[in-house]
């Protein structure tokens, strides 16, 4: 495990994922590992983004229900302890969508229409004139979920800066409207790993484009994952000096060697010439391999169990639900609109 | 009490109004009565919408929650009875936000954007491109409305038809992507009185205008409004002959005045002339004095009786809330999203 600190403790942190796919590796250095250091220190709660997932997948929505699980044991199976972290599911959280409708009303359209992630996702999905509200809009759901959990600090990449821009105009407008601080503003933070390639090195990893590692996969897909790496296309011969730049096999060992310095050795012996690929990519494997045993083992163990990931689902889900409904109540009292509870 | 039919029987019904101000004439006569009609033979709901309300207040909140009472003495005071209607409040039905933000996948900008009404007021608010996405989206959270209450009819003005289409474009959505039918499309009821003028005769009415008369306005404020009202401005000396048609006093007489074939009488003698607007008046101003009275009596005790206001809204909601839970929990099952209750 590289590039973590433990020097951030005692804040509150939100982050998540949206069930529409089992977790890759990817997930594990972006987030995963990071996470189950900050557990340790910070209250942090992971999302199911359940809801979320639909806002592009509403047509076909067992996309999303039948990947809850799975991701449940991915966070398991990589060591996030139930004990340290509440995991819980959007949609048993009805004041997260009660607190979005109140935010709806503070972000105009052509805000929503200025946000560049959003911008960029409507293109790669093709969706043109046809985006459904909900995605357009999710910023603001958002916003919601990190403001409702009182987040101080939100895991992200920095293609998603401008949800954290988003989110924290909206705090200033409940604030400016409340004459005094209801919510508080959150940070960013940026994950120290850049992100990881795909196995093809050119596209956005993606389970339907089949070039990912996930964390479940047999040893045979690894195997023929890595086999189909992408490396240094003009690396013909064995002998010929190789590029270790853009080379998604040396990428990886960056990535997951425990060995950094032994890492360097091969790349230098690579560059010169005379290191096969046959080579890099077995020394990258049996890495892998060791790796994702045990993480497979205790995934597939786990998912025997589902009333057991069910149960740390709905026990994290009632701990969320208090504390959404102490930021809803918050948020109500700023609109005058708390005149009794049913 | 006019145009009234008491041939609609057994429905479902949904209705409501935003609570942005207090209730005048033009609501007693284009959905009060007919309210107070329905109420005896159906299943009637009356949605106080706080929360589509603040779609375009957000930034001035306490129009909306300052109404909120005055709407439902409102309601007591011109005859409909809670225990023949469940008169309930938006913002204390956390089924409607979700069931909202399911459908907003189903629904894109395109489409909303398509919507006449909503064009319409887009121009008339002046919103140009600041439209906040919860003014843009209202129409799905209408349809929220309507299916978490499974009304089969809903009253309408003909400017609201579009937001019927729209809801049931959705509950077809919802039926086809369950395979089975799941949700109700609805019928639109719509108002057989013509929409009253505002006093001026221009203009739509509104409370900012001070072109109404409202349920509460005392006797001095009536009389002032009918004095100022639009009749032929061609109609100079008594003796002329006189404009019925476009002449908002003889609009107001056809509306309430009890006896039309007296109402008749007076058109043949004004259009011969010899009938000054001051005598008409005066007769407009006798009914409507009389109307009004007992209604705003009315009023002002049950507005003297807040926390009695607030206990019909709490019953009623948690009636409400029991059914839109079930609503909201059909519409998750299509989603395969009901793993568990929290």
């Amino acid at each position: 495990m590289k590039n973590l600190t433990n020097t951030i403790q005692n804040q509150i942190i939100l982050t998540g994922d949206r069930a529409t796919g089992p977790l890759h590796l990817g997930h594990y250095v972006g987030s995963l590992q990071q996470r189950v250091e900050l557990q340790k220190h910070n209250d942090q709660t992971i999302l199911v983004a359940d809801m979320q997932g639909l806002t592009d997948n509403a047509t076909n929505p067992s996309k999303v229900s039948s990947n809850i699980l799975n991701v449940v044991a991915d966070y398991l199976a990589v060591g996030i302890e139930p004990t340290q972290t509440t995991i819980c599911l959007q949609s048993q959280l009805p004041a997260l969508s009660e607190i979005t409708m109140y935010y709806s009303n503070l972000v105009t359209i052509a805000r929503l229409e200025r946000n560049p992630t959003v911008k960029a996702e409507i293109v790669s999905k093709g969706f043109q004139r046809s985006i459904p509200a909900g995605f357009l809009t999710y910023p603001i759901s958002q916003a919601a979920d990190i403001t409702a959990f009182n987040a101080s600090l939100v895991p992200v990449g920095d293609d998603q800066l401008p949800m954290i821009e988003q989110t924290n105009e909206i705090v200033r407008k409940i604030n400016s409207l409340a004459g005094k601080k209801v919510l508080t503003e959150c940070q960013p933070l940026l994950s120290k790993s850049s992100r990881l390639p795909s196995t093809d090195g050119k596209t956005k990893m993606s389970k339907t484009m089949g070039n990912t590692i996930n964390l479940g996969s047999s040893p045979k897909q690894i195997s023929a994952a890595i086999k189909s790496m992408y490396t240094d296309p003009m690396h013909l011969k064995v002998n010929d000096p190789g590029r270790v730049e853009g080379n998604v096999v040396f990428t990886y060992l960056d990535a997951f060697h425990p060995d950094a310095s032994y890492v360097d050795k091969l790349k230098q012996h690579y560059r010169a010439g005379g290191l096969g690929d046959g080579e890099t990519k077995r020394i990258l494997e049996e890495c892998l391999q060791e790796i994702l045993k045990p993480i497979r083992q205790e995934r597939s163990k786990l998912l025997s169990e589902p009333n057991y990931l069910l149960r740390i689902l709905q026990q994290g889900s009632e701990t969320a639900r208090q504390k959404t409904e102490r930021a809803l109540n918050d948020i109500k009292n700023v609109f005058g609109l708390n005149l009794f509870k049913c």
